[in-house]
């Protein structure tokens, strides 16, 4: 469907940096960027984005196209992109479709290398009208040598350099560099996950991906320098090779997180209204991610889930699937009797081993609180530890050392915590002494908090505290054991 | 291995009370509690004990016993059960299990007719002399007339009659009678579901189930009027026949939810150092379970969604999974696009079909939005609808009255709404539309809100008060779209 793009042909010359992750990272780096559409009305896009970018504290210039001129939020409005003096790098358009190819021509008149489309009602409508009037978009921008990203998407978000798409994304930059068909999801993304340290190094809306699409993207953010973790929501790939390829590239220089909608009939049905995409087939995306060494996820709690496993914990070592002996060995402390159970199960269930204590570990035990030695087994049930004078976070540091033990779970325990006297000095020491064995430990280390979102102000400002200090240490947090557990295992593949 | 509690032989005798339920029903209702060992140390189950009776306001006496006298709490200690005059109902004991022998004895002597029994250390630590100790209380409590909940256990919580074992469990009755060899799970529920409505009628924790056990409670919630869902954390049974048939009998008269500890080996072997539970097969384990109607779920997660759909949700309509076409059919509406793809992926997963709009919504959709006709689809894509005029609480009624939708999910859609200027007016809006709804709606209809655990103190406040406002209005509430829809699954069977 678009052979014209001419990515796929480009992508294979040079290896190293290739021509479109260069021309993408230039349209990161505008020195200019005119808003057309641009609106004083706070309930528009076209407000948002100038908004955006002087709140996030964009230091290029800010253009606000209106053909009524006048001022937008302090700024001079344009009545034409072709008024501006020496054009504008990058251009968001916020205009209805039926202006959209005037703006392409003015784009190329005014010399702009980049155009991104908020602007929607394309195929995605399944209307003849509106799928030729984006054939001719294409046609026109690639006459006009205009990039474009979109349309019927957000675009960039970029912290470090204060560009955004709205006001309420996470100033914050961060490790991960995020490609998405749905900007919607950065907004759910951003709003479930930063709290847990989930933050964009950028991160790209790119809706019908017209040009610019999902490989130019995956290309870019295998050798950006400012992304560590790479991940993805795609709907549709259009060239299945030239996507393994960059796919299997990025993968194999940093954990890559791929999440895709549109696996089944119904699935693949929404994601036509939505994109236009067309989904293909499930059985050939998962042999593709598979090969390609890509993460593979299926909702939006386990991709956060795993974006946040992949920046902040240590990954396991591989292990081989054929050797049942081989299976990662799983030790957790912190949990009372029946939760400590029910991890051991659900752990057994993913294919993770819950050993008993390791021989070393058990000797430890016996030495100091010899009232345990032979009871208290793996997961370590806090509740037996009570009052022995051992704590859990001891346990744990044996449990770290020990060559019997591959991934572990610290589970901070605060629904016990909070009916004690002293419960949040009790949250306060397990949290730190966890970070003590987070920053030392070779293996695979998840915390469990949360969720905080019970009615108690107070219990929720303390959570949130206590959360924070996990994730400036560095720490991978998950709200539930069971999404630690489903997270390790995921990542053991 | 306790044929001697003698509850399984006279469980049959009466069908419509047996008189195990009179017992546990008498047990529930106590004119006085002593507290054996209790203490003015704040960090002590003793202390608990006397205060959370005192917090949550039992009208009872409450009689703490110390061999030291003196007064705790304000109360005068007695140095012995035996110094109360006119005994206790009911005593519960936090003292070592060295004295557990005597005080059995105790009981006897001043006419107290049941023990429960924090204290622990009995068979669950795997020493002999602690098993020979397990079976000498058995055997003295059974001559002495005294039923057990326990040992090892937190036992009782009745809040609607002051009877706590903590202060910090939820002082709200409920609808959620609950049976738990793990005290600890109550205290995750309460703090994890409260706020979502996971309140309780009763529960019990009943630890290593000496002699009142899970049939007798079963048997009790079966027919207690204050109960109208029964929930169950269980790690073996003793008598596997009478089981069936206690659980056979609460899943026929009240929604029954059972989460079943050491269904691996890993946690039978970590259930038998926590309550000394043989956790049998787990394949006989689930066919029984089947057989009985209850619903079966393997996690803490899974608990708390299902529990709260079974006490707020209307129940799905039994389908039949023989004809694809009988599977249900499910409607979502509130959702941005990538959400909306992938919820219809996950559904489908699941085996539950999302098909597109029914024909009599379509046609209400193309007379309203003229230009959406054709386009927006199930799920309903929230931005497809931004500016038409045509909201989505309208769909959803629409689909409400569907004919040919089953169920419903409801997205509040907050990360989205607060991008927006009048973000907190659109998620009150949306949340009041969806309570009309679901007043009305005779369908199963999931709503989802939150999670709220980011770092915003105002957004938390304001989520936090859309969901209680939710809750009072008897909405069943989710914090991801993922735990409603797999509820709904789960529940559709």
């Amino acid at each position: 469907m678009d052979g014209q793009s001419g990515y796929a042909q480009r992508v294979t010359k040079n290896r190293e940096r290739p021509p479109v992750a260069l021309e993408i990272d230039a349209i990161f780096h505008p020195h200019s960027i005119a808003v057309v559409g641009a609106s004083a009305n706070p309930d528009t896009p076209g407000y948002d984005y100038v908004r955006s970018l002087q709140e996030f504290g964009y230091k290029g210039r800010i253009y606000p196209v209106n053909p009524k001129g006048g001022e937008i939020l302090g700024l001079p409005a344009f009545a034409s992109l072709r008024d501006i003096s020496g054009g504008a790098d990058y251009v968001i358009s916020c205009i209805p479709n039926a202006y959209i190819l005037d703006l392409v021509r003015d784009c190329a008149a005014a010399g702009v290398k980049a155009l991104q489309l908020f602007t929607g009602r394309f195929s995605e409508t399944g209307r003849a009208d509106d799928a030729a009037l984006e054939d001719g978009l294409r046609e026109t921008a690639a006459d006009a040598g205009v990039r474009l990203i979109g349309p019927n998407c957000m675009g960039l978000l970029y912290p470090e350099l204060g560009i955004s798409f709205r006001t309420d994304m996470s100033r914050k930059p961060g490790p991960i560099g995020f490609l998405s068909q749905s900007g919607n999801l950065l907004f759910e993304l951003t709003h479930f996950g930063e709290s847990r340290g989930l933050r964009f190094s950028k991160a790209i809306s790119y809706g019908n991906a017209l040009d610019l699409n999902e490989c130019a993207f995956l290309e870019y953010f295998a050798d950006d320098a400012e992304t560590r973790v790479v991940g993805a929501y795609i709907e549709g790939v259009r060239d299945g090779r030239a996507f393994i390829q960059a796919l299997g590239r990025a993968a194999s220089k940093k954990p890559t997180v791929v999440l895709k909608g549109g696996r089944t009939d119904a699935g693949g049905r929404t994601a036509v209204s939505h994109t236009a995409a067309l989904a293909g087939s499930a059985a050939v995306w998962d042999a593709a991610v598979r090969q390609s060494g890509a993460i593979r996820v299926e909702t939006v709690e386990e991709l956060i889930d795993t974006l946040i496993a992949s920046a902040y914990m240590k990954r396991p070592v591989e292990s081989n699937p054929a050797d049942r002996s081989s299976r990662p060995r799983l030790a957790m402390v912190g949990a009372g009797g029946g939760r400590s159970v029910l991890t051991a199960d659900l752990c057994e269930e993913l294919g993770l081993l819950v050993p008993p204590l390791p021989n070393d570990v058990e000797a430890k035990v016996a030495e100091k609180a010899p009232d345990l030695a032979g009871w208290v087994t793996n997961p370590v049930d806090q509740s037996i530890l009570a009052g022995s004078g051992l704590g859990g976070g001891q346990v744990l540091e044996w449990l770290d050392e020990s060559p019997d033990i591959d991934m572990l779970v610290g589970n901070i325990g605060e629904p016990w915590a909070f009916g004690r006297p002293n419960g949040e000095a009790i949250v306060r020491r397990v949290t730190e002494r966890f970070i003590e064995v987070a920053a030392k430990t070779k293996k695979p280390f998840a915390v469990v908090l949360g969720p905080s979102d019970y009615g108690h102000e107070d219990r929720w400002r303390f959570i949130s505290e206590a959360r924070e200090r996990l994730v400036e240490a560095g720490v991978a947090v998950f709200p539930s054991v069971e999404r630690a557990v489903r997270t390790l295992a995921r990542l053991a593949g």
